[in-house]
């Protein structure tokens, strides 16, 4: 399957792992069993006891450890066995631990070579730390369809005026967009002068008053995105206080359907409980209602065709999304090149 | 998949798409937009935004144009965009529109070249027009099985008897049948003297009355049948108004799912609403509630299996759907055979 | 698929079929319709109509015959056509029977060569028939798995620890045990001394009494596995009137899904219909809502590879299991390779 494997890919928010609970997830086709250890850290095993291939996380996690319910073999975050309760434990009782990292809220995994595993690797969302917390707004949405249109659909904000006209869209259509393009990362800037602001964030300004928006929106490899977007009265500069960022994180559970992780934050209006739960709503309504459909749908069309092999109609609103398409292709093959190849032992003549 | 291009299928019923609406349905395995241009008359796109393969039935159709509600694309009648919110309309920006005629009732499709698609050659349906416009009890009824099971269905009667021996059959098994062949058509009489009525006609007939049944079936490519048929007192022949006559219409939607439309008309107990919703009720019964499941379980026996690869017993009753096939297969492969070859261009050496 | 074909399967309990209804259950990927002959024997027809290929079990069983609810055509328990309404019968109108026995309370079918249906090959199940009746708990469990994992299931008693800590288990883990191999022939035996006995046998033993427990588990190709077992005061021996006994009858339906027929029996308590009630509800909850989730999850998680080939990490546990295993291997590669190969005739030169 065409992934990066070299990399941290979000598998949950850390509030949904609890101290007491496991969480049974799959990433790149990859069953997985998180739960925290002893001392609270997150811990991630292949989410099959290596016995019989029953899953772990149909057993019993307890002290930081997991038994398995089929015949009570006991694995440690390291997963190594700690007990065998039908003889001796060796040192082939193991079923895979993957190097995990809680970091801005979420719980990250690396799939690939365990070795090459940097902390420092993980994506740098610490404006979700520095953020008011009474402004988080955050969720977790399975969308089936590869993660690839996710980003794309990130990537594109102009359909927000078509698919999400009565809450967070209604500005973009012929905004001025420039694009930013660098080893690892892409960046398109939106400005659109003069409208009606969007529903979502009329109540920002005066009454019948008109507005500017402003939007940024960068990746990072694989399917990171961070937005951020100021709306204000029309002609009056956006400052920091005026920001809502967004990070929109991507990850494949298979080839065709997708972890879709998001966390909305603001800097303004950042006690108002009224105008959170009306954000809350509009956001639901958008990603869930909106996006999710018209995703799986796309998806649905295109079948087990990869996008650009059904060679689309692209649009100068595709600029960023094919541009960030052709650098994670790009990291893919060479991840893929460099691979150690096995090579077979010459035989014996 | 081993299908017949060139030649209209019925795609819907007129009164399925009214002015405001659209209709999503799809035909040989090709998803389809079908509404009503400004004049009324039907328009057929590919269901498919050829910018990023939202279907397009998931937008907006209004004054003879449908917006995709993805990215805002609008596209005619013709298929060509005629609005483009982000930029220039080019000649390159349209989806594919198939030739469509609205005819007897019903909305008729071509998929096959467009050059070709002369609507003279739309099936000859016009008894149709013709009949009491209140005898008229028609529907669509999707059906999983592949099309061709349902044409030997009408094509071999002897099944009512079985299937359906509380309302149409009971008087088919071993009647007098004359089965006559031409190019592009087959056609079986059946013919059954002095027998119980079936029950949906027991009531043109006084009491305890014998009765003669005649019944003719008609088929032409690809799967259009006509069937017509009198029951009179035993003895009695059978005149124009003691006729009732059904189209079968069956179009494929894939390999293994059909639409199957259906009309029947009569010329007797024409203003006769309590016959009528009688007949509509054992129509229902008969179609819905007994061929519909055990043809999906015929094929689900089937599988993936042609029936004739699978070398059945056949009977003399099957002789006019063998016929049929015959027919079917040497236009499917005449037509395969005229396609034109694509030729590489000879390499530069 | 990779099936001992020369052997009898266990298609159904006796009392499934009754003198007026069919059944129709799949066996080794095989549609099979059962029903009473006129002399109330068992007759098993392929599920399928020769003509048409519609399903029998959809026609109607009276008298002996079926008659196939499309077109009419009946056929005996000999699987001949014995009336055909359209016309004479011939020779060619059949479909295949099914060699049967009913015995040991069970119908068992032979769906290989039919020469070679030996009714003595029948499994020895004469205990059932000897046991009290009133002390019979029996069930079909259509289990989501491949019959192999089933066998390994009931190979392995250690599980009832973890996967039935609160009906039927509590007592193996660390028993000892022995494996004894012969032609078509494994067992094993465990024996656990001086535990806390398991909560569906506790009523059996006087209040905080400790227990002994003695089973055994005896396979015979391809899958029967009758288990033994007894539970008495610690350091009391067993007699015959301790025992309780169990048939485990694993008939694969596809390679992925399987008939699981068990039968208890006990010689204890045999008219207390409290204990009977409470072991009905113990076994009901042990197979049903912890085996087969569990096997069904085990299976997910193999997808469609094969145990060993997955390499799972064996424990000297497993060894009565692998034993099966290798036997049943060795007898089906043998049955394929003593099967008729079918050489071409030569072509004329």
């Amino acid at each position: 399957m065409p992934w990066l494997k070299n990399c941290w890919y979000q598998v949950a928010w850390g509030e949904e792992l609890s101290d007491s609970a496991s969480l049974a997830r799959t990433v790149l086709d990859t069953p997985l069993l998180l739960f925290r250890d002893a001392g609270g850290a997150p811990a991630i095993l292949r989410d099959t006891c290596p016995h019989r291939f029953a899953p772990l996380s149909a057993g019993r996690v307890a002290g930081g450890v997991v038994r398995c319910n089929y015949h009570g073999l006991v694995f440690g975050s390291d997963g190594r066995c700690v007990h065998n309760p039908h003889g001796p434990v060796t040192g082939r009782m193991r079923t895979t631990a993957y190097p995990v990292v809680e970091r801005h809220g979420a719980i990250w995994v690396w799939l690939g070579e365990a070795d090459a595993a940097d902390p420092a690797l993980v994506p740098d969302l610490a404006f979700l730390d520095r953020a008011p917390p009474q402004t988080s707004i955050r969720g977790h949405m399975p969308t089936a369809c590869n993660y690839q249109l996710l980003t794309d659909n990130i990537l594109d904000l102009s359909h927000t005026d078509y698919l999400h006209p009565d809450t967070l869209g209604g500005m973009m259509t012929g905004a001025r967009t420039t694009v930013q393009e660098a080893p690892g990362r892409v960046a398109i800037e939106w400005f659109a002068a003069d409208r009606e602001p969007s529903a979502a964030y009329r109540a920002l300004l005066p009454g019948g008053a008109r507005a500017d928006k402003w939007i940024e929106v960068a990746w990072t490899a694989p399917a990171i995105l961070v937005l951020r977007t100021a709306t204000t009265a029309a002609g009056v500069a956006w400052r920091e206080g005026d920001l809502t960022a967004t990070v929109h994180s991507m990850t494949p559970e298979t080839r065709f359907t997708t972890h879709y992780f998001y966390n909305n934050v603001r800097y303004f209006r950042v006690d108002d409980a009224t105008f959170h739960a009306a954000l809350g709503a509009n956001i639901f309504k958008a990603f869930a209602l909106e996006d999710k459909p018209m995703l799986e749908m796309q998806q649905a069309r295109m079948g087990t065709d990869d996008l650009l092999g059904l060679k689309p109609l692209l649009l100068p609103i595709d600029s960023a999304a094919i541009r960030v398409r052709r650098q994670l292709a790009a990291m893919i093959a060479a991840e893929q090149d460099s691979e150690p190849v096995e090579v077979e032992a010459p035989q014996p003549a």
